[in-house]
Parts: structure tokens; C-alpha cells; sequence
């Protein structure tokens, strides 16, 4: 409604207050003018990008213990436009928090990669207890500060503070190297000049034709270009028909990486391009 | 307790009653004199046939949609130490099942997987409803039957027979070509013979050398060994280490598979044979 906020760039994450995704946003924007808008789902977030109500939208898209975000792999492929802008990559500390006062804990509830994270540490302390999925990690604390005092949330410290909740057990994350890899997404695609860069890219390949894969793999090969990630995801036409996702060390502006690219676009019955950009290791 | 019990197979799945893995345990074992035994999750379905608790186990693995069902995948690899004795596919029909009398829903639940693969048919005609994850689709129905009038299920009609409730709409799922591929497991090997078969293994291949991965699959390619899947997964040690899942066409008594599994397993960190089966298509 105001001129000067249409100035400022805007900017989905998955909500609501107290997710790592806002924990993201707030620490890569530091700094800049920025308008924060929670979204109730990864694919939301996306979409809000995609149809250009906001400029940059910020999802998860890996986790090194459960593997990728399925639904963010899925929409980049099937349902939106977008380029890759930015990657970051967050170490995850999840812990039980609890309304003050909790004796008992019936229920427990969180996004459901954050209770897959932690599965063998409930299956120990909490074998009994149900567990319920929700759209965050931020939501079950919500819910946890709004509802019963028998419910627990697995989420973050700062969704403790967040909602005024207790902290009754930390850090109890199956694997002690739980870190997730987010995604910031745009439009427009960026140029990585001068810095360790990555290119994602997603095809069909012709699953009929024997050895497929193994072409498409030789032509980073001969030209010494390493790829980092290769995921397979169904196609949604049947058994047996997949896309892929390649991330590949460098950017489209390096030469050998343009070739090996150009020829897995020849070779494949499908072909997008999802950016080059930076790299990022854990903060 | 009797004797004569302990001389019948013991054939342990996802339960409660009313799941996908009781219907394809009843048409697999059909004939067989047989102890069914569910049990409330994927990993102790897998863990009961690890520790001899019962004879074999049947698990999903794949949906057509979805993709793989990770838990699966990660106890096979990590836990347990099974081989695969038979695939089913079948295919998945999810409905909107309700107590008898419910006017008005405001939470839907049911397994993780049912609930994405109907994800969009949910936005669009229960945009406001929670969606809340349980066990299993028959679990969905249990809750429904023993809770408010304001809960639906997404399940089989099967569940809705067992539990004593309405199907108000049916054949929800996002996707028509919605499949889901079950194996059965055991501690003994089958060796298919005269039959079209399919071997799995799963390995770590050493991510630091530049085309491992295609090194691996230049050793089915040269032998004209077909690949029907492959799938990565964290190795859980950190960001870049994945183990690969593959589907060979064709058994370990086929010399070529069998000399490019020996190839593989030289060339892996660590190395698991999942076993030689014959191939289900859709029932």
C-alpha cells in the first residue's frame, strides 16, 4: 500500500516464526532492506516466487542424514521456473521443548524430517508416545504453547524462545553430523564470477534406451567436470521412468562444464536448467 | 504355546489390520498356512525378520509418485542383514473416508506418504483442514473410528470395511499411475531360476574420485547389464557421502550380472548384496 516498501525486496521463507528457514533468511539478508514472508508450505514458497509475489524465496533441499526434500526437488522440476541464486548449508541441533510445567508426554510433534532425524532417539525415550507431523518445526512449537500440556515439539532452541517454552532435552539428533542444505531462489539467475561455484541442472533421460545414464555420466567425465549430487526422482509416468538432478562443480561460464551440459541436453527427452551459483560449506 | 503352531511360517508386515502390507501379505501368502504379526513401523517390520522374531517380512520400498521409501532403504543398507526373496507391485487407490454421520473436517490424517501423494487434491478441496501424519493408512482409519466426527482418513476401502466407516470420496491420489512396490525379506536367499529376475545391491563408492560413479556403471554398461533403478542415499557420514542403491536386471547366477557385481564390489568402500529375485510387474 506504501510506495517505499515496494522498494524493499521481498523475500518467502517457510513459516512461521522460530523455523531454520527464517533463521536462514535473517542471517544471508543481514543487512539488507528486506520484507519477510512466512509461507505455510515448501511448495508455497516456491510458487509465491514463481508467480512473482516475492523476488527471492528461501526452502530446504537437503538434508546430509535423510537425504533431499522431495517436494522441493519435485516442484523445481514439474511446477516452477526458477534459478538457483545461493546455496547455504546449516548444522541442525533439534530438542524436546515442552509448555512449563510438562510432567508427561503423550504426543510428540514436528515436521516429519525432523522426527525421521531423531527416530532412533524417540523410538528409546519415547516409544509410546504418537507422533505427529506438521509443516514445521516452528508450527509444532505453536502448536505445543497453544495446546495440551502433554504435547512435546522437536524444533529448534529459537523456537523455544520464540513462543515461550521450556528446553527439557537438546541435541538429540540420531547423527551428530545433521546439517541441511537451503536453497534461495529467484527469476533471474546470477553469474558466479570469481568464486567456487555450482551449476543444478534436472533431465529425463531414455530410461528404454540401455547404458543412458552411463552416456550422459561420460560426458562430465571426458571433460574432467565432478559432480557433486546426482539424485534420481520418479518421473510420475510409472515404474521405472526417472528424472535426474546433477549438481556439477562449476558455472555455465566455464567452458567445459557449458559442453558437458549442452551435451546432456542433446541427449536427454527432457532438460532444465536450474542456475549456477555460489558455493557454500557449513556455517 | 502349541506345537503346531511353531511348524507354520511367520510372516510379519506394517500393521494394524487394513494396511496395504496385510492385503499384500494375504494375496502373496494366499494357500500358505501362515502367523501373520503386525507390527507398528517399516524399521521393525525389517528388524523381526533381522533377528528371527519371524520368517520374512514384507515392507514397501517404491511408490511410482513418491519415490522411494527412504526408511526402507536405510535399514536394509545400515541395519539389517537381509536378502530380497520377491517383489509385488500394486497399485494405489487412496480415498476420503469418514465416521458415519461427519459433516464437516478439519484434520486429515494417514501415512506420510498418502498424504503427498494427494497433496494437491488436499490444497484444493481442504485447503484449511491439518493434515497430521500417523504410522499407517489402516492406523488413519483406526484413529477415525475411535475419535471426533471431525477427523477423516486417507486410506484403502479395505480400512473402511474393517474399522466400520464411509467412503465419501475415492480414487484421490494426485496421480492415476499411483503404484507401490513391496518386497518380501528373509535371512535366506532365493536363487531364481527360469524366471525373469532382478538383483539388488547397495554400495559406498568413493565420492572423492572424480567419475566413480561412472567408473560403476561402466562395468554393467560393457557387459550389457541393465540397470532398472539406481538411488542415492546419505551415507550419514556428511554432505557428499551417498551410497548407491542399484537394480540389475537379471540374476547372480547370470555370469555377466555376476561378473559385474564382482567389479563393483572391488571397486566400492563397502558393499551389501540385497539378492536375486524374480520381478513382479502389476498385479
Amino acid at each position: 500500500m506504501t510506495e517505499s516498501k515496494t522498494m524493499s525486496k521481498k523475500i518467502g521463507y517457510l513459516g512461521p516464526r522460530g523455523t531454520f528457514s527464517e533463521e536462514i533468511a535473517l542471517s544471508f539478508y543481514r543487512g539488507v532492506e528486506g520484507c519477510f514472508t512466512p509461507y505455510h508450505s515448501i511448495s508455497s514458497v516456491i510458487m509465491a516466487v514463481d508467480s512473482g509475489e516475492v523476488q527471492e524465496g528461501i526452502v530446504p533441499v537437503e538434508n546430509s542424514v535423510e537425504g533431499s526434500v522431495n517436494v522441493t526437488l519435485d516442484t523445481l522440476a514439474h511446477e516452477a521456473n526458477l534459478y538457483i541464486v545461493k546455496e547455504m548449508v546449516k548444522p541442525i541441533r533439534h530438542n524436546i521443548i515442552v509448555k512449563p510445567g510438562t510432567k508427561h508426554i503423550n504426543i510428540i510433534c514436528s515436521h516429519a524430517q525432523a522426527l525421521a532425524q531423531c527416530r532412533h532417539y524417540l523410538d528409546e525415550h519415547y516409544p509410546a508416545a504418537e507422533r505427529i507431523e506438521v509443516e514445521s518445526t516452528a508450527a509444532a512449537a505453536y502448536k505445543v504453547a497453544s495446546g495440551a500440556k502433554n504435547h512435546a515439539a522437536i524444533c529448534s532452541t529459537r523456537s523455544a524462545e520464540v513462543y515461550g517454552l521450556d528446553v527439557i532435552e537438546t541435541d538429540i539428533q540420531d547423527n551428530p553430523n545433521n546439517a541441511t542444505r537451503f536453497l534461495v531462489l529467484s527469476k533471474q539467475p546470477v553469474s558466479p564470477k570469481g568464486v567456487s561455484s555450482k551449476t543444478s541442472i534436472v533431465c529425463q533421460i531414455n530410461g528404454e534406451k540401455a547404458g543412458a545414464l552411463y552416456n550422459i555420466l561420460g560426458e562430465f567425465a571426458k571433460r574432467n567436470v565432478n559432480l557433486t549430487k546426482i539424485e534420481s526422482r520418479p518421473s510420475k509416468g510409472g515404474f521405472g521412468l526417472y528424472v535426474f538432478f546433477f549438481d556439477i562443480e562449476g558455472s555455465l561460464e566455464d567452458e567445459p562444464v557449458a559442453a558437458a551440459v549442452h551435451a546432456v541436453k542433446e541427449q536427454s527427452l527432457w532438460f532444465k536448467n536450474l542456475g549456477s551459483y555460489p558455493i557454500n560449506t557449513v556455517e
